[in-house]
């Protein structure tokens, strides 16, 4: 069966690249959701890529992802902290969620160190910079090939 | 004068009935709607039900009640625990609001022991399933056949 | 199989319509029991009510409640705060208990929006006066019926 | 160079002057958004002005601000204390912004006396009503005319 | 009008004199209660003074006050850190109450640290060991003096 | 001289072995008691075993076992977490008291990790069932052995 | 030996009778001093009585009355949450000190509810307008007849 | 009725313009004093300017300034956060007061989030540096113009 | 089967009988074990002990008793309140561990009353001196003759 | 240049695949290294791999990584939450470390949410089994590669 | 370039040696100074020395130091606790600071283990009685000869 | 009798002058032990050094000190704010422990703001680098001269 993951980012990111680079590094969202494409085309991977900087977009596309993809990798930004209403949209669909961070949020500040996502996410990545979106595409992968 | 209900479900409510069944039991968003629908028809009772997953939307609801229904049941579902923007907007409305929750929100997790809605609200009913969206929609009928 | 509920009340329910009437209303405690009894003649169910100032008084009720009632109704008032020992009766009978509260505990003092009993307890009902006990028996009702 | 400013409301302040008008006075939103036009005409200020109950609009809002106006006076009424999301809009573009709150937000609930967005503002008042956006205006053009 | 004052002493305090004399003095509690029946008697006030062990007890006697005394003189001991049920029936009964503690809490456990009688009460006294309750008595003496 | 030890058991202690049987085990409270007994007779030791629901009951009990009995063994259930009466009543008798529970009380609720009881008793024995009782007279026992 | 205390008052007392009335009483410092003074006179006790807005004249006053008094009433006012300076002078100079309060700070911003002259104070009286000061003077005159 | 206000400067602010000028700004408190006079001259306002690092002095200027100034600037610098007796001359005076920071406090170290003097203050000003205060003059300037 | 049995004794339990006689008792950690040889060989037990100063020594010998004994008896000392390592060794083997403490913790520094053990023992004994280490025994011996 | 990594294990880590495996994990510590190794030879990287029950050995494993590897993975197992030591030999060496955890640290005892090495850590991954050892030192190579 | 240090003591240390000695040792502040002065004289080292119960004192004293001493020897006593503006005054003038305090801070009461001036001293000594000052001077000495 | 001292430094100090050199300074820990026993042999002082990255390395020193040294200067690095076995070990030994830092750890992270050996050291010395072994050198000293 073929596979097919959906990356979901949160608000601000689709400023990445233009602001704060020290931070959040150097290349746009476009940059690396291009480099992810190239990366799952490889592994025979099909990929959707969606940002919105609205909590309820989120929610919405993670519920309408059952039956559509088999694993989401989230980089939720800011509402990571704030949002029960994305966290239960992970726990309403049968679906591994890997979480993913550009920076390493325990260097930043007190607020930023607890995840509402974290709980109920298959797992995480943090600090890692663009790379983490590439080994959540290939800890997904990995684990589909596992169970075919 | 013919009595007018507002009944709003916040974010993932949608879902009911196909996600975690064993928290939120077996009835969809629609069946819901419809016992309650059936039962306000018998009361002579005008009922009108919208689901959102944006907290802005369910913020605007509100407002535009005013003048238009006479009491609001308000399940906000996990923004029950976030949102001081749907907090205040129950506050600027003089109308009654009923808070219904599903399932026993005391239960669950650490977080979702705490309402930003309750202290706005006339009152409230957690853990009577379905149920509570029925006895909120005949406190707010008592309610008005006493100023009546 | 005919259905018997227990209402029991906590400390100084017994003052009620003679007491701070802004905050629990005008209606007595044997008025609000005397309506009750009536709604729950109509439908078939025998009721039997007690308050008392005592905590072990309605520890030992609820003990003795299995067997003979197949829910109880509980407004624990102040006892709803501080009562591990209430907590563990609930528990250890194996019935359906709904907690009711008069008042909007929310918008009252911080101690008061603690309950212990809510995690035992099956479902409640908070600020809606004392049309809340007429609702939890009717819930308690609902619940048998669906059984039977 | 002619300077430009935007103002941002947040949720529910399209009901200024409608509701709770002992908290936030007397003003519509229309007339104190005019009141501050009349100001800035004088000062050869431009001003543009918007109201959402959304917080991913004021997040997109502040982002698209970069490049078209040199300051924001923002109300992020009830998002103030909540959003994450709007703190790192601020923080990612390159522009003073100056927080403004109409009611003396210490004086109310607790959970209002903290702002997450006043570590990323330039400054802020409150507490001075309507005449606070107008204060943040003279601000920020003082500020610019330091600068030119 | 003849004036009546109600003492109450709450759990263990049937053992002064005979324990712990260090923290609570030599005297029982009943030469405490012969010193204010005299002092009392002298004044011209009538004087009623009770104790019990049990929480229950305490909150009957208060409700009981009301209409038979004028003023109540209340040391509930161990339950002032612990009882709503005392603080709600204080809350309930019209009538001037003054909290009375033998030692200095403040120089004792965190937990004695906080009463939940003192919000309710009229005003209290501390530390003076038995002689706080004569100080009481004057209190309340002068307090119906000033008002005949 | 021949020793007398008194067993005092809290609220719904009453309940064991009909109730919560994962928790609190298979034996009545009669059974253990009557295994304390077989275990005390063979050691010459005098038993007597209460049980109540009601703190007051425990603080007098405690209060009258001073010069009839040489120690006490107290599984004061919920009393233990919020007790400071029953705590006082300890401190006030000169005897050597252990606290027994049934249960791993630090594997159960955060509020059940507490004890009001511990700092004031000689020891204490947590998680054993029923042993925990026959070792805490066996502990009281050997004391006492140990000064005669 | 003839008696003589000091009673000190802290900052914003000397504004008495003439703010805020319906916290502090209709009286004026000076009416309440005088009305002490008539009552030591009576009781042959010599009276000094002193007013400061700085914490540094009450910590020189309390070290100056070593050797001069045999007591202190002291209201510190706001001094009283937040000066370790006059705590340490109180436990420096061995002569007891009561505290005294106009109003039931209990009642008030809970910030008010922490007193740090309390652990070192030989008791307090609180809530009893400027009764307390009278109350206060007597407790040190009837300690001081004991003694001799 | 002429105008007058009454700036007053807390601990250290003496020091303005030659201590840490990237905190506090490059003007000495003389010079932003005299820039206030010039605007208060402009605008018909009497101006009068203390400093102290007196706690006492800044509670009694605040007391003296009934019946002499219209309202009060206060900058109370450090004892912005520790002083409840200068929160409590601002209740006792009835009189707007108008909070100033020269820095943005909500950046800087925890502690200095929180200000005793907000609750009791008009409204506020932060972060606009010595503007700040031209700001708030201005601000009681339009309340008193509306008055009259 | 015969019954093995391993006692760890943590870090500064090689100076028992050595230091601090008052809170620890006279008894060396020698004349201890020597005391439960003594009673586990009645017993017909096998009984090995150790100490070591090393958390890592603790976790290994957890480790290695496997198939080795059947239940271990642990006085983790100054470790029960900060190792999370030794926790994680007593969750991993699948054996009964029963805590041990000499002294009444709860009666010490309050970072004391928290053991990281607890959830993950058996079951505990504390206070009662050296007798605990022999009444662990006996209640391991105990479940196991039960089991045999 | 040739890329050398070190990988880190902490306590209990030697019983993987042996305990616990609903939460670890089916294979033993010894597979996944053998796994890690065979992934490493392929991209050219030498791998040392150790593993301690002892907090010092990985504070001296880390210190003398200086000069001898390029970055470091560290499974710190239970010291994750509780070694000061450990993170401040990360700090001290200038070399990446990656934090892997096994199990989703986030869905387990409040106490294991908090890691002291993440802030120092250059990045982390957790929840993704064996698999999180592949993907850091993946993390590692292709950031030397991007150096060289 | 001779060296002038000074030494500022806070609230009640003008009572050394005369009360609680047991705490704070035999000496006289007297006596203290005066062997600081023979220590300084040794090493050419220029002292003065001041004493106040006024906060405003200390930080006029430690303001006026900039250009006329080299370092600042500071025992703030009750202030160390609660002195905002004594932190300001040492961050604001630009010379080394070292705290001392006579007795073990850490021993005491809770408020006193926080000190404010900590953070902002070059460095501390507590515990070490009056040496402590001698130390301090020794140290600034050491610091200034490294220097020249 | 000659005096001898122990210098025991915890884990990392061993990287002393080779890592971090901004916080913790350029010597070595050879380099500062060097100055310590050249000072301590001029003044009849004999020294021994130590340094372990083990927990229970230091426990076992400070045991095996009594008898054999007079005192013990201790940097415990990381394990000061995590082992309560080494805060245990202090306690059993008799004699005086100085606790030195060589940074300021209350200008640090904030769990570096509370030592656990504090209550139980003598005194103690931070940051004043390498100068505060020699001080704590010469405290030692000077309190052994004083009592010979």
């Amino acid at each position: 069966m073929p596979c097919s993951l959906l990356i979901l980012n949160g608000p601000n990111l689709n400023l990445l690249g233009t602001r704060e680079r020290d931070i959040y590094g150097q290349e746009t969202l476009e940059e690396i959701i291009s480099r992810c494409s190239a990366y799952a085309d490889k592994a025979g991977i099909t990929l959707e890529a969606r940002q919105s900087n609205h909590e309820g977009d989120l929610v919405e596309w993670i519920q309408q992802a059952r039956g559509v993809h088999q694993g989401i990798v989230l980089n939720a930004g800011a509402y990571t902290h704030t949002s029960v209403a994305i966290r239960d949209a992970i726990a309403a669909v049968d679906m591994p969620v890997i979480e993913v961070h550009l920076s390493n949020i325990y260097r930043r500040e007190e607020f930023r160190h607890v995840s509402l996502i974290s709980p109920v996410a298959e797992g995480g990545i943090y600090g890692l910079g663009a790379q983490g979106y590439l080994l959540a595409i290939e800890a997904l992968a990995a684990r589909f090939a596992l169970k075919n």
